[in-house]
């Protein structure tokens, strides 16, 4: 039972209190408040505190949270602009998937792990986490640069690249891909993504100013606006891309239409509910690689390989828009955060995994989830470029 | 499992979807938009569609909801207004428990119910919710009359005698009652509301200025508005009322120091939660009295008398106020909502109720919050005077 309204109020406490004085801490020293609240996640979690133990509160709250960060950041993001970059952002994206997935890949084969295990270590260094990237650059109000644009609109590709990976991944464990499945479930994804990208914003441009005037419900327009969210994440998790592609193609639809106030109450919600995502993370610390001193080097090599590949990858593929833009998409493609954990539990739930690879996969997400911030800062703060 | 993002935006969309569509029926018949959420949880609650059962995120989001709805209406009322009608306002919730306890146990008794389970209905009859009372008053625009902030103070007293009549209530039915415990659960209970509301007030005015100048957090001010509000809730549930009340003190005591920005981002979280608290009561609903026609005579008189006893004893006593204030604070006090059904719930996990008799007192929380906000509306425009 964690639901009568004193525990919820004793894990909402704890919680908020817990990110925020991390949060707090870390901006006195200089690094994004983000990584406190991650931080804040795995003091208060189960392997160090142990006063917050993940559950439906803290699981239904951290994918609200997520959901309306991506919603909250899609309203600042126009769509034309985000179409007319996204063939760079697509070899970008590709780029950033194939290096990342064959140094996983090769490492853990070099390493002795079975070929399963090999090719899930390869799909989880794939996945980037755009919930961290976005909400740094949310708050360091860098949204509107070319270089956070492009950053979104190849997250978004990634997610789509990372679906098949893993779904392609997930066969071969099987012993066979079914190349048929393979090319429905792309053909699905990218037509849902293509399809509300292109029309969201003009059918949102005819449908709003009609709500506005005809409509008798108070605060009409952020209701429309909410509906929508949970609308297109739910046709998303449908379609097979995540949930959070659908709340950010939300937001982009409605971003040239609403009207100030449901920014402003939005900016309520995920001010509530984001902390709740970034502790979320937090909480699904695992000590595993701790315990064994070769699964720790494991570990130590796959972070640098997970944050290298995708320097590389993305950074190279980038270099052509200049070394600043180049860096700044480089660094903001690092972050594995959920979902590494996601493909983790996948590959855990299918029997296909150790606790100790888990263990592995979940460490390298958080390392580069809390790397990433403090380099973006850097990156978009132009210091690197001094 | 009910927490994958597909189920989470499932749920919201759905409960979303329904709450506004039947509110907007609602607002052109003329009915506050209230009744249609509440309507909206019936209607996909498990008796009529069966889209949705009550659920860990139902549940999180509906106590979340009424915590930021309480919150947020502790905002707008000043604690030495509230203070200052304390002792008018201890009156009629007094009169207004006496009453509804004493017709209920006598129509369960007349009727030949157990001794226990007329002592429960009685106990049901007494509790009020304020939670819709709040939202019907913040929705017209009127938290601002002498009615309204009698209402509130009355409601607030009302749930500290509710606390003590289950209290009482709970050991009668185990066969005796330890008029010590009750005593300590009285004086706890009092302290608390007494000393936040005499103090709090004045801490939050020493305290946010220097939060609001030494901060380096984002949004600084209403995390710490948000821990006050889940700090005090927790201390409320642990000091034996209602988290509600806590919410609401909290609002209180920051209502004279926070930023303008502060009222408008919880107003964000309220319009995205308060749907859910008001679909979570429909989603209640239990059609135990329609399967047996003596069942619904008792549930039909009984709701006359919930209505009248809380009519006559607020209204009576506060007769002195002038017929239109009476009017008004006596319409206020009828709903039961949540409250009600909370009291069925300790009686039926008991072992102490019949799912007959907790089928019917959650029919009459029903019916008396459906009741109510049409009522109010009328007694607030002033229509029954003209």
């Amino acid at each position: 039972m964690h639901d009568s309204p004193a525990d919820i109020a004793f894990s909402m406490l704890v919680i908020f209190v817990s990110a925020k004085v991390l949060s707090e801490i870390c901006e006195r020293v200089r690094l994004p408040g983000v990584v406190g609240e991650i931080l804040a996640g795995i003091v208060v979690g189960p392997y160090v505190l142990g006063w917050i133990t993940p559950n439906p509160v803290t699981t239904v709250l951290s994918e609200l949270g997520v959901m309306f960060l991506l919603f909250r950041v899609g309203l600042e993001v126009k769509s034309s602009e985000l179409i007319s970059l996204g063939g760079r952002a697509g070899f970008i994206a590709a780029s950033g998937v194939v290096l990342p997935f064959a140094s996983g890949w090769g490492i853990a084969t070099l390493w002795g792990l079975s070929s399963v295990e090999s090719i899930f270590i390869g799909a989880a260094l794939v996945a980037t986490s755009v919930g961290i990237t976005a909400q740094v650059l949310a708050a360091g109000g860098w949204l509107d640069t070319r270089a956070s644009k492009i950053i979104l609109a190849a997250a978004v590709i990634d997610d789509v690249l990372g679906l098949l990976v893993l779904a392609a991944v997930s066969g071969l464990a099987r012993g066979r891909v079914n190349y048929l499945d393979l090319a429905l479930t792309a053909g699905l994804a990218i037509g849902f993504v293509v399809f509300v990208a292109t029309f969201g914003t003009r059918a949102m441009g005819r449908l709003i100013p009609g709500v506005r005037s005809r409509m008798k419900l108070a605060e009409s327009e952020f209701a429309l606006a909410l509906i929508l969210l949970f609308a297109l994440s739910l046709l998303a998790a449908q379609a097979g891309v995540a949930a959070i592609v659908g709340a950010f193609l939300a937001g982009m639809a409605l971003s040239e239409t609403v009207e100030r106030r449901v920014h402003v109450l939005t900016e309520g919600v995920t001010a509530l509910l984001t902390p709740f995502f970034l502790v979320g993370i937090g909480l699904h610390f695992d000590p595993a690689p701790f315990r064994d001193s070769s699964t720790l080097i494991l570990a130590g090599v796959l972070c640098v390989a997970a944050v290298l590949s995708k320097f590389v990858g993305c950074g190279g593929a980038a270099l052509q828009l200049g070394r600043r833009d180049a860096m700044r998409i480089a660094v903001g493609m690092i972050p594995r955060g959920e979902v590494g954990v996601v493909v983790a539990q996948v590959g855990l739930s299918g029997g296909m995994l150790t606790a100790g690879i888990y263990g592995t996969i979940v460490f390298i997400s958080l390392v580069t989830t809390v790397l990433a911030p403090p380099l973006l800062r850097i990156a978009f703060r132009g210091r690197a470029n001094a």
